[in-house]
């Protein structure tokens, strides 16, 4: 018989918001009647707006006729989407040749551990999006779960909490090969300043490593001082790739776009471009994201798609402001939630997913247990602020029910 | 620095099709005047259905909408989706839990060959669609390349050619843990028979191999005698995945949509169920299909998009019947082409990048090299029956001037 593949062996749990999704699920059925709000995963949740629909709708007609029937594409995407993300969202600071299209930053975490394999070494922040980790423990990057630790023993944890203003003390973190790094993070919230990214760059540059830099967020940034990607960061070009995404620009969680940046100065210690392996990898498993959503990914970067990504995100935006004001008038502390979609809750005395039971429990609020994203966020619940406006006023009304925890 | 993935450095050239779209535009840039026909890549060249489009446009309208919005969506895909691939395709012989709906048989080849891991034996057929061994390649599961071979070491290849009925000789075969299989094949156009996948899920049982059936031309099998999937075959649930794509079926190259199916039977060696770590990798490092495409999905399996494809299917279908009798007319030899929309044509005495240059040359007709799909394919070549009509019947007008080769 085939063995299993003993590093899908290492992973303990299902993945997390599955795990989320399926303990909703059970308390729904026993409570039919109430209303849950969900505050949990960060999911968009108000409809395409009009200008990028129409460019799904266009697109989906002009392959309906001889004339604009496209086939198989280039698998880095369409030459117009890549010059216009060069364009609208780098100013023309990156070349169109080193931005790949995809559907979305999630599968192409999965393709970048694929490009750089087995043996190398991982760093990430903790807490982090799970899928660096877990594509990481896919891939054999890692050894075996420390059922003790509730960590993956040869994987580099570098502890983000409010005590180092969320951003890891990198003058005691070893040197691995390639380095996880999300800013607006998930799911701190915590935005790295510019001199926080010119310390994590320096740190990648002395030590020759790659930073994968997850700027899904980008968008949620209104602090004009805050850097909207790695590549404003002198120096970001010879150890940075970016990773980006359309979904929480215009709702395209379920629609799926995204694109990533290899830059062209990015290279192996032989001296081959990291690039060049990139594209054999996108072009080899990989067919290219669906031509009907591209050409939705060029309305979203028209000057009206614009204008209603600004809108779109605008109004969640207005959401984690609600969220973080009325956390803060029930007592809690929070962190996150300006700049970010996401606030970051410590309940003292509290596990993660005690604090999510009772909160489930007391308000019928789905949120998402801190220490799923890693041990060093024990304690803490993100709540995420995407949601219907009326859903996030009745969910904060439903705060006054939080009791104090019992301990 | 971050060494290179040596797994990356195995690899000798370019993806095939990107190899052959560089040299068309060469000649194209050398010949601006001519008109250039590519029977080469297998890429549908008709509109979109209407139906079929309908089924975009109002999925794209939908989530303009604040009751039909979608956001993220389970990874497998809409139930509704997988119900209806389940009734419509399978007549309900497979289980839709079973089924897991994906963006092309592509990239769902990557994501297999990540949830087998490194350390699996692979077995493919000579000659063989190159993703299933460039992914393998890059997996780490085999040796590197022999230059003298021009194979890579650690990897069957099952030799198909006309001497055996493009069937493997099995029973010279030696075992491996995963079996990649085509039919009806590309790039042969064989089609393997009942008794011929019999013996091959026997061969498979007896050595427990796990098969990787990719059936992605199934709807070009018109004789009822011909099995247009493995589940047809008894034993085949405890031994056997199956790769399947709305490609080919409604022009959907472009716009990416496919499924896989992974039986509750199949099993690993220590009983574990593949189909349980299947969904850990399809939901850690996948998102799904575009919400969007799976709505055209959807409107592909009514009746009125099953009519649709048929029709489509039938159009290329003619196209194959007359390529097929146009090279039978010049005194070549052919295999495939009815039941299948490739036509297999060995040319005597010439390497396969000598015809393709040589047929490029004479008739402007952009073909794809045999060689490029393995070395058992040496001096053949692959005519593709996608393209318009007109395309197609100037396409055989211009083998009159494919003169003999010079030896």
């Amino acid at each position: 018989m085939v063995r299993r593949n003993p590093n899908m062996a290492k992973l303990p749990t299902a993945y997390l918001f599955r795990e989320i999704s399926r303990r909703k699920k059970i308390f729904m059925e026993k409570n039919p009647t109430v209303k849950v709000i969900s505050l949990g995963i960060g999911d968009t949740t108000e409809p395409l707006p009009p200008h990028v629909m129409k460019g799904l709708v266009d697109g989906a007609r002009k392959l309906g006729t001889r004339q604009g029937f496209l086939g198989y594409g280039d698998e880095p995407g369409f030459s117009e989407l890549r010059e216009k993300i060069a364009q609208k969202m780098y100013g023309g600071k990156v070349d169109a040749e080193e931005i790949f299209v995809s559907d979305g930053a999630k599968p192409d975490i999965g393709r970048f551990q694929i490009l750089f394999g087995n043996n190398v070494s991982v760093a990430v922040q903790d807490p982090a999006y799970p899928v660096y980790v877990d594509s990481s423990v896919i891939m054999g990057q890692t050894g075996g779960y420390d059922n003790s630790a509730r960590r993956f023993d040869n994987l580099v944890y570098m502890p983000c909490t409010p005590e180092n203003d969320f951003f890891p003390d990198l003058e005691h973190t070893p040197r691995t090969d390639l380095i996880f790094f999300c800013s607006p993070n998930n799911p701190t919230g915590a935005v790295a300043t510019r001199d926080q990214l010119r310390r994590l760059v320096d740190f990648a540059r002395n030590n020759n490593s790659i930073i994968i830099f997850d700027a899904a967020y980008r968008e949620f940034i209104s602090d004009p001082e805050l850097p909207k990607t790695i590549f404003e960061i002198e120096g970001a070009r010879e150890v940075a790739i970016e990773l980006n995404s359309f979904s929480k620009l215009v709702g395209f969680t379920g629609v799926r776009l995204g694109w990533s940046i290899v830059p062209n100065q990015l290279k192996y210690d032989d001296g081959s471009s990291v690039k060049h392996d990139w594209n054999r990898v996108v072009t080899t498993i990989f067919n290219g994201a669906s031509n009907v959503v591209q050409y939705g990914g060029l309305a979203a970067l028209d000057d009206e798609g614009m204008k209603e990504m600004e809108r779109l995100v605008s109004y969640y935006v207005e959401n984690a402001r609600i969220i973080k004001e009325a956390l803060g008038i029930i007592g809690l502390k929070t962190y996150g939630g300006s700049n970010s979609p996401y606030i970051w809750v410590k309940f003292e005395g509290e596990t993660s997913w005690d604090a999510f039971s009772r909160i489930l429990q007391q308000t019928c609020i789905v949120t998402t247990p801190g220490s799923g994203f890693g041990m060093s966020a024990e304690g803490y619940i993100r709540f995420s602020a995407f949601g219907h406006r009326s859903d996030i006023e009745e969910a904060v009304r439903r705060f006054d029910k939080l009791l104090p925890s019992k301990n």
